[in-house]
């Protein structure tokens, strides 16, 4: 855990497999039986300087891993001083779509440069913030790529083979750091995915619900 | 030296001490002497993503040091992949304004930043390439703002002591690498600093002049 009075909860996990839904579910749920303010944010893109360098690594001109590491980094700096560590101060719960092992599982587990580069790298533009849990939406990536539409970005339109690689670089570090990982099998059903994800997540962070009723009008809901 | 068969100048100092114009005058006759194909270019903003970051650092949001630092290493790191080392690789001459030392000095000399990670930074956004020969134009940070004119952008308004931190930097840093160094007064005339460059820039480089007669024309203009 943080030494923050909140909580800080990322998910990952490769294009498909829920996680801005699930975000989004857990969220809000986690707001209703907490009555805690909830901070729902993203990586690449949480704020107006990452916006503008997501749309540079993901659709600008083509540029060397070194660089899109950088550029990663200086966006997870940015979020993390002006979005994610102002909330965790205030006491909320920030929940955010991709974080760290994102860029370590795709620039390392997937190209060319090594894992602790990657970290160590990261870990320097947050000031070593980590989550006190980290979920694993883990999905065979042709199923994620099945559910995909739209126009496909550069990471999308990577190839069947880095997927696996990036697949594989998650599922090893969740394995290195079961304290922080909760491995979640995101082939089920949606609703069966959140609810063992409210299951899990809550026990995780030792949550004492404090709106019971809440928890059951959103269980029927 | 590097091993690409090209050379490498930098030029460092503060705001107003003639960068610019020392980089396109000396880059010309270079060219002019050697014969050699003259690549001149600048950072931030050398590339089209380094325009961007450029843009988004200066007069974008306000950000904190890291993230500042990891946008100029990105740059730096494209910079270097995409243009400096394809330029010294076909053997050319590469002259920057402002490389390595100014975020050194910026960021680490000027405001909260070890020296040391922000060096290793750099170093690791450009597979270690170090200039031939880094050239500190040396001015009093008063007198340097004397000579601007325009809207001054976030780093020109920031303050007469961080400016003279800056120069403390920059000239601790030459002083401890005085092989890669050369240090100029730009109090001077704009010609007799242009003179004494092209002087201790050949010496330094080893340069063979191939073209004479051009040498002594450019000297008359």
């Amino acid at each position: 855990m943080s030494n923050a009075p909140g909580y800080f909860v990322s998910f990952e996990g490769g294009d498909g497999v829920g996680k801005s839904t699930h975000v989004r579910l857990l969220g809000r749920w986690l707001g209703e039986v907490t009555g805690r303010e909830v901070v729902t944010t993203r990586e690449p893109g949480g704020t107006q300087l990452g916006a503008q360098l997501r749309q540079a690594v993901l659709h600008g001109e083509d540029m060397g891993p070194r660089a899109e590491a950088l550029l990663y980094a200086a966006d997870r700096a940015h979020h993390v001083a002006t979005v994610v560590r102002p909330a965790l101060g205030r006491g909320a719960i920030v929940v955010t779509d991709r974080y760290l092992d994102s860029s370590v599982a795709y620039q390392a587990g997937g190209r060319e440069l090594s894992e602790d580069d990657v970290e160590r790298l990261s870990l320097w533009a947050t000031g070593g913030l980590l989550p006190d849990v980290t979920v694993l939406l883990d999905l065979d990536p042709a199923a994620g790529a099945a559910r995909l539409s739209g126009t496909p970005d550069r990471l999308e339109r990577a190839g069947e083979d880095f997927h696996r690689r990036t697949r594989e670089a998650f599922l090893r570090r969740a394995a290195a750091d079961p304290g922080r990982w909760l491995v979640v099998d995101a082939s089920a059903t949606r609703d069966d995915v959140q609810a063992q994800l409210r299951v899990d997540v809550a026990a995780r962070l030792d949550l004492t619900p404090v709106v019971d009723e809440a928890t059951s009008a959103e269980g029927r809901a």
